[in-house]
């Protein structure tokens, strides 16, 4: 299909946030309808810094449903896929616009077929939940298209198909995502616990650890966890519930503490689970460790947690600061322990947010060069400095849910031809 | 006190094994007794290649007691010092050397002084269960000393109270720890399971690894596992039981395939409930992943394990091959990932028996550089090299227990001046 569309066509483009858990999901009771052997939370990230853009497209003059990623043509022909737009289209309501005499009845959504268009703003290899956005951003633009008269907690469980976490990106601020009990994962979506305006002095900030170990894909390694650790079904059924009732009320009253000791605990089960499976996962690697370390003994010497880490299934520490003083404070930290390579400029080493930068002073890398040890160093750590072992910071906050874009330029499909810009 | 005695003194020389554990000890009921939480299980390593020696002296001449490890005084002011001298010096028997005229009466011991002087044939500092080899021989040389007329299980419970897994080398081959149910630890002994002839083709590989981390020591470490990890009492309660069965079994029926999944399992297991400790502690590093990634990677190549492996509070690699061909094709993998750094020569690289770097054909630093990646690096892992990694290989094998070392050039301390030689 090359040059002009010869038929109408439809688009609709949204934007959907990543997500970052701080109760762990890991595990799945059902591998194709991803049901999860537990509750989980999870806080959204600012989609400036962090999320998938997605057109969707559909005309009479697609043959086939088609995706492209980045650029790059994808194939849709995954279960996971398959499944979201079946109960998708399973839903689609009628659509019409009188003004362009164009009318398509539910039933016909099952004859139609789309052109999908997604990219996110951030490095997808970089293991920063792009599978999330991706499926949220896909699900909620295809409802919109399609008209589809949903609660978004139904979306959500059509989302989780896709990628478990992906349920959990259809909603701002905190989301729980519950288990749920019934069989056909009907219950098992995500909700709303409060929204981004509700705990707003907290500031991210994700390292981004360079790694050159081919990972385990949270795919497989849940599976050979659920197969093989001693330990997950005890966290699992006798660990987990009680904290996601504390992480609710530690959210609810915006008592950092709490929620720090339990991110950083819940993290690391997490993680003493992926290695007490056989074989062993390792996610995490030195400089993963060291930053905790930094985290821990900067922690421990102010007498309450400043800072909260937390890991995926990959190096990368998303650290949670108390409030904006605490994140310069933090941002100092990492540069004097982390200061950037030689060959690179600040400007591409500390993204996102770069006020955060200079609040902490440090708007050159002479400013990064000069910083003194912190204070917690002289007793405890090492002032080792590490050049060159993270690859870049990202600093952002808690943000809102998925959006509808409007504006033509926003659009990743060009309505001439159907195909990505 | 220089120059020469003025009274008699008597001596004893003994020397004992480590242990490394295949079921890991981690946590106590009882700090001051050191009364475990489950049951352990070990092999005794050969002596000739990590051992401790001890001479101990007793004279009226002493004024206190004195001790010196690898010629440096150290203070006996400890209570666990002091717990084992104290013990032993309760059990002290009736001496009477007819020849020289010289008796001592079993409560003249507690008047008496003693000099102790210790080294270790292997570096202390390298993480590898010293204070095991060097309680267990000084309770042992003790006991010799003194007449103490109590079975190796009863010293063992003594021991114990210097080092908990220190029990587990008073004997050679594979040693339980029982963890007892008494308040008083009387039945928290160690008993042999097999001698050192038993499972003879046991082939043992450590790899000293090099690390520049200040390490959590394994007291402080599993009193915070116990105050903080969630998983660590189901560990102990729910699964350690019947591993410790299983492993009796496979010890018995010299069953290596279940042998090697016990112990990877339970040295990965151990270490995950590190990482569920707040803060979490991390033993091993980078390159303990990549060594457990190149055996696990090898046992499935293989089909069945070839080789196992376990961790003890550091980075450090203890891997036990099948049978000496195994340990062949082991050293070469080993020697391919981690060739000596440039300033090294192989005799200070790998250490113990040498035999085996022969039967591998690795008699040169040249044969080390022309070794091809392993047949399953191609499929599955990275052929990366890793120079300077690993310190040093020390090959050995299981060995025997405590023994009297009865001639007077193996004895530490002078028989003319009492002190270290």
């Amino acid at each position: 299909m090359v040059g002009e569309l010869d038929k109408w066509m439809l688009m609709a483009t949204a934007r959907a946030p990543t997500n970052i858990a701080v109760i762990k999901y890991w595990g799945k009771r059902d591998e194709t309808l991803i049901l999860p052997i537990n509750d989980s939370i999870s806080f959204t990230i600012d989609p400036d810094h962090l999320s998938a853009t997605t057109t969707v497209a559909v005309s009479p003059s697609f043959q086939e449903d088609r995706m492209w990623l980045n650029g790059k043509e994808i194939s849709l022909s995954g279960g996971r896929y398959q499944n979201c737009l079946r109960e998708l289209r399973n839903r689609a309501g009628d659509f019409e616009d009188k003004t362009r005499g164009m009318q398509i009845r539910k039933e016909d959504w099952k004859k139609l077929h789309f052109h999908i268009a997604s990219y996110n703003n951030f490095p997808t290899a970089a293991g920063l939940a792009s599978s999330a956005a991706g499926f949220a951003c896909l699900v909620f633009s295809l409802a919109k298209l399609m008209n589809v008269n949903e609660e978004i907690g139904q979306l959500s469980a059509i989302a989780r198909q896709g990628s478990g976490s992906a349920c959990r990106s259809l909603f701002g601020g905190f989301v729980k995502w519950t288990m749920g009990n019934q069989a056909n994962g009907s219950d098992s979506i995500a909700v709303q616990l409060v929204d981004e305006t509700h705990w707003d002095e907290l500031v991210i900030i994700v390292a981004v650890v360079s790694s050159r170990q081919k990972e385990t894909s949270s795919t497989s390694g849940m599976r050979e966890s659920v197969e093989t650790s001693s330990l997950l079904q005890h966290r699992a059924q006798a660990i987990v519930p009680n904290r996601i009732l504390q992480m609710e009320e530690s959210i609810k009253n915006r008592d950092f503490s709490s929620f720090a000791r339990l991110t950083c605990a819940d993290s690391n089960q997490f993680h003493a689970v992926c290695l007490d499976t056989s074989p062993p996962i390792f996610y995490m690697n030195d400089t993963s460790h060291r930053i905790i370390n930094i985290v821990e003994k900067w922690n421990q010497h102010e007498g309450i947690p400043q800072v909260a880490y937390t890991f995926d299934a990959g190096p990368n520490a998303v650290m949670i600061a108390r409030n904006r003083k605490t994140a310069t404070l933090l941002l100092q930290r990492l540069l004097f322990y982390f200061p950037p390579s030689p060959d690179h400029d600040l400007n591409s080493y500390v993204l996102g947010d770069k006020t955060i930068l200079q609040e902490a002073g440090l708007e050159s890398l002479n400013s990064i060069e000069s910083l003194e040890p912190p204070a917690e160093a002289k007793a405890n750590v090492s002032s080792q400095r590490h050049a060159g072992d993270v690859s870049y910071f990202i600093c952002t906050r808690p943000g809102k849910g998925p959006v509808v874009l409007l504006e033509d330029d926003e659009a990743l499909i060009s309505s001439q031809t159907g195909l990505p810009k």
